[in-house]
């Protein structure tokens, strides 16, 4: 069965996955790099960001989870705010995201927005099409796209809780940052009792984070 | 040097550190005991309700964490809603407290309140004081009945983030539950940075909760 996952979401301990102020030059806002430092230092992100062969960064239990990211995924679901830093209609299309022009995802990806503009063929598998949707029914499209596969829901939070609030989340991975980003988006508004739905649990790492994993019951 | 501290506050995933809707039958409101039951579990728990020599309950990392909380303590600080459920001018004097004629705390403890009652002298040594009083002032008074001991914040949430606000805190155990209360009162708000200010440790217990431990640096 294709399942739906959420993987890396890393959140600061008041439960903020984005602080304020994205921008160009700040992807995260005024929290910076800090919520993903953890996965900086593994080798699973080494490897994505570098060359495939790559033995350095950590290997413990943080490339361990951050690794399993790409395992059986044949498509991406983010929000517009994911994508890019504008807001309101294309001023043009100019912009392609933040990954350069071979991005990380290698499958369809879809983005969820008001203002749709034509797909975007990137080198290394990666196409993004823009779709404005409901999660149904961008989760019915991707998973077509996805082909049998798993589908990724990437963020950032208001898409990864609109997908929550909506039931549609079979795996869910959550790195808890030990930081209090103070202002941004959270991600557990509106999400009163969603543990019922199921099974989880929490593993330390000696970075400093928490690695929290919900399945579904 | 007498420290100030805060042993097995407990929150929600979402930061709520009580809910919504106290009660005489609900203390934390629509947590229930949602927030507690790691603590009821532990060997520290059954020996604080009930008889000394109890050697039941748990001896993992949750009872190793909960019983440093009464270790040199000499005082404790708590707001008037971890005191009882009334609000506004007291109606009469009756009410004593959650814990009975004999509490647990076996302490002077200072009850901030903006409606100051007589002292109330309770069995076991516990002592309740009430005081209209900023928290620098409360923790004067109570550094001073505390003769050399160390002060325990007691909560609840309000008390703890007011006592963080200004600075005062040397010891901060957080006990994360993984559930999502969805409403409720925060621990962290208004604490932007926190974590600048303290080293922090983070453990997981079989339990299923997360111990943060803040020392401050």
């Amino acid at each position: 069965m294709s399942l739906v996952r959420v993987h890396n979401f890393s959140i600061s301990l008041d439960g903020y996955g984005t602080g304020e102020g994205q921008s160009l030059d700040s992807p995260f806002g005024h929290a910076g790099d800090r919520l993903h430092g953890w996965f900086f230092q593994t080798r699973t992100f080494r490897r994505m960001h570098g060359r495939e062969g790559d033995t350095g960064g950590d290997t413990g239990v943080d490339d361990a989870m951050a690794r399993t990211w790409s395992d059986g995924i044949g498509a991406e679901i983010m929000g517009r705010n994911k994508f890019g830093p504008q807001r309101g209609p294309w001023q043009d299309h100019e912009w392609q995201g933040w990954w350069g022009p071979e991005p990380v995802f290698r499958t369809p990806v879809f983005v969820l927005t008001h203002h749709p503009r034509p797909t975007l063929e990137m080198a290394g598998g990666t196409t993004f099409h823009f779709l404005d949707a409901t999660p149904e029914e961008a989760l019915r499209q991707a998973r077509e796209a996805a082909d049998g596969k798993d589908v990724r829901i990437g963020g950032g939070p208001s898409t990864v809780r609109a997908f929550l609030a909506a039931d549609l989340i079979d795996h869910l991975h959550v790195v808890v940052v030990p930081i209090v980003l103070g202002r941004g988006e959270r991600l557990w508004d509106g999400l009163e009792g969603l543990e019922q739905r199921f099974r989880t649990e929490a593993v330390t790492s000696p970075s400093g984070v928490t690695h929290l994993t919900f399945t579904r019951r």
